[in-house]
């Protein structure tokens, strides 16, 4: 079958991978839509030293289960993290923090640029028919960011910061906007402050953005050691960072504001997929004006450079 | 008066320093026992660019209030912070994220190493009889750890883990071993770690001990990057870690574990006194067997350079 292959050093699009073969528990899916995640880039760089069919988020349809929990027929979205149900994690009641999981197209399993793709059957939900292609590709992330509501109780009485204006801090911005009593997205791109700002968001330039540190919550969406200084800065004392970007601060970084300041600074990772598909069903939130770009699976290099481009939001492979 | 004074270059002992005057509200305390905390020597390397009276840890007697408010007679412990009363901050309830806070010895306040001391009288705390002054004067640490509790629900079901075997690692571990399932200090010094055996704590050395990413809750107590990075590899998935140590990490820090890991990390300083007075009290907990050595305040200047060296815990500078 055709898919996106990363072998370590770059990323090709091949014609001759193999067949996924689905096991006892497992589901085959024919990917209809996927999507470019930033993770995806940090793969290409080396995250998890990874190779395999690339890529996490999308939207197929069911082929063939097997075993007796096979799950839906039809569209369905996948959970990326495929866990044990056994460890203390798994026992815990959070299978996306399973001690040996492997992860769709990051970690030990190949993903979703493909033309097909095996996942567990308890993976999988079902995505209703009023939701289309385009919105159900951005179950996982937007998934993601309705995570921080499961971890931060935001009220009508919160001031609410979010900073980056990609992808993620568009997300987050919409989900967040719902709850707070003020919500600001910050970021360095005057057209996609534009779009936050026809959803109704208020928006200001990083250049211009000066902190009161008075926010009772802040998003770092930014993927920069820097966003989350900027973070630090804006937080009111016993506030709350919630920081959704993985980065190593290569210089120094001064954590003694977290302590002087009693800042909670709470890590957020994956979220409830069941969530994000209610709200795209009813439309509460519809993220597809964020596609910035579409291309085949046979353009799959192109799609990954797009994806790279600061200017492009989400980048979109049709593979079906 | 004789005082410890910082005069933004070093520290000397000088006999003829004013003597505080109240203003309405204040109180003249003429100062019994001093201790020598991580923080003085902090100030001394440029902290906060503090020069005056150092010092903030310390039990003393009222010489007289004025004001409707005097508070208390007799022996007392006051609260570093001189709060405002009128920012957001202190409307919030937060006294001690006042936003234009003074503080005692560290912030244009002058501090405890002096033979009396002007305090805001709401920051006096009655020591009773049954406290002596050499653990009155650890009142102020001792809250500092109490601190963790009012932050963070420990349990009995909870596994937690003590880095930094220090003064204030050490108050640390007395006061969540007696909540605590189970309890480990982690540190580097024999003694310090035998100290903590002796009442009861379990504890490792920092070179032998090796992580299973499953403690529920760590506090790093250390004041080194180091420390942060162990604690990040012991704490579970979703797991909370306390930072309590003030530092900037000179060399990289990754915090991407901090996301992937979901970990909430919780900044904490200063705590509630009258818990800290309780548990003198009622002799739950006895800090006075970790004074290393005492001064007199005429030999100030050598009890600042006893309290750098690692090998000893308590420094305490004897004034009246």
């Amino acid at each position: 079958m055709r898919a996106i292959i990363f072998d370590g050093t770059e990323a090709t699009v091949r014609d001759d991978w193999p067949e996924p073969q689905p096991r006892d528990g497992e589901v085959l899916l024919a990917v209809r839509v996927a999507g470019v995640c930033r993770t995806d880039l940090e793969v290409l760089a080396g995250y998890m030293g990874f190779s395999g069919v690339m890529g996490h988020e999308f939207v197929g349809e069911v082929l063939n289960g097997t075993g007796a929990d096979a799950g839906p027929s039809g569209r369905v979205v996948a959970e990326i993290n495929c866990p044990c149900g056994a460890c203390d994690m798994c026992r815990r009641g959070a299978p996306n923090h399973c001690r040996t999981r492997p992860v769709l197209g990051i970690d030990r399993h190949d993903g979703v640029f493909a033309e097909r793709v095996v996942v567990p059957a308890g993976s999988v939900h079902a995505v209703p028919e009023t939701v289309s292609d385009e919105a159900a590709v951005f179950v996982e992330p937007l998934a993601a960011a309705f995570r921080i509501l499961e971890q931060v109780a935001v009220t009508g009485e919160m001031r609410v910061l979010v900073l980056g204006d990609g992808r993620l801090g568009q997300l987050i911005a919409r989900v967040l906007s719902r709850r707070a009593g003020e919500l600001m997205l910050v970021g360095r791109h005057a057209g996609k402050l534009a779009l936050a700002g026809a959803h109704g968001i208020t928006t200001a330039r990083a250049d211009a953005f000066e902190s009161a540190a008075d926010a009772d919550v802040v998003v770092d969406a930014t993927g920069t050691p820097q966003g989350f200084t900027t973070a630090l800065a804006a937080v009111r004392p016993q506030g709350t960072l919630v920081l959704k970007s993985t980065f190593a601060a290569e210089g120094g970084l001064n954590l003694a504001p977290v302590v002087v300041d009693e800042v909670t600074v709470v890590g957020s990772r994956c979220g409830p997929f069941d969530r994000a598909i209610e709200a795209l069903a009813t439309g509460r939130i519809d993220p597809t004006d964020l596609v910035s770009a579409r291309f085949a699976l046979s353009e799959g290099v192109a799609a990954l450079e797009a994806a790279g481009n600061r200017d492009n939001l989400k980048v979109l492979i049709d593979v079906a």
